[in-house]
């Protein structure tokens, strides 16, 4: 089975310069857990997926001490609210994930899920001569189980 | 601001004895990544998310080689599409998750946040009196950002 028959598509994309608030009602419109980045030309740059949105845990500077960290600020009491509202104007470009791993319509749908597992990875983008055509999720995997895909 | 005014309701749940078929099915009509597990009284009993139907890196025994797993099995030349359908018919309650970590709908959004960094989760169910009430994805934190939640 090839990627081209799992896929997603087409793919909502967003540009560069777009800010967070922009995306963030995008992939909430959209429904969409990752999204691909273009340059003008409309070549994919990167990728956002919601865990840029939502937080890792960080360790302090010359500490032993980690502590949850969002879009770069520390969690405190005053509590996440601030930090969002903070962060709105700023740009895809600034929290995207330059260069991510892509796939092509043609490859097989087994050497997919082995890259994804071998590098714990969750969306694929797929593209075409630089261009975003459509991304596979491991929710398209759920495709192979429930036998949609034939 | 609260979990209520965040978390995705009504939230769709499958029965332990449910097949694996019909688990990705019900993912798949509904768009969801999660799907809360019930015993024939309705409480909640496990969690079963994509991940468990998209593999996993994991060691051979006796050994240092790692290789990706799927569903139970290792992913081999015969592909991925072999092991999706000999799993077909196995139930909810094999691959789920017990005893998950749940949120009320009074807890502060902040709380929860922390929890999701702190414990690497990406789904919290909602629960009350033990019933599944709503469920909280990364996904929903978008709305903090976007506006949509006021």
């Amino acid at each position: 089975m090839k990627v081209r028959e799992i896929m997603t598509q087409p793919v909502t994309v967003v540009q560069e310069d777009a800010t967070l608030e922009e995306v963030a009602q995008t992939m909430l419109d959209r429904g969409i857990g990752c999204v691909p980045v273009v340059d003008r030309e409309g070549r994919l740059t990167g990728v956002i997926v919601e865990s840029d949105f939502t937080g890792k845990e960080r360790g302090f500077p010359f500490s032993a001490y980690v502590a949850p960290q969002l879009l770069g600020e520390w969690v405190t009491k005053e509590g996440v609210e601030r930090i969002y509202e903070a962060a709105r104007t700023r740009t895809a470009k600034e929290i995207m994930t330059s260069e991510p791993t892509t796939a092509t319509e043609d490859e097989e749908v087994t050497e997919l899920v082995v890259e994804m597992i071998d590098h714990n990875l969750h969306r694929i983008p797929v593209v075409r001569n630089g261009v975003p055509v459509g991304i596979v999720t491991r929710h398209d995997l759920l495709k192979l189980m429930a036998q949609e895909a034939e």
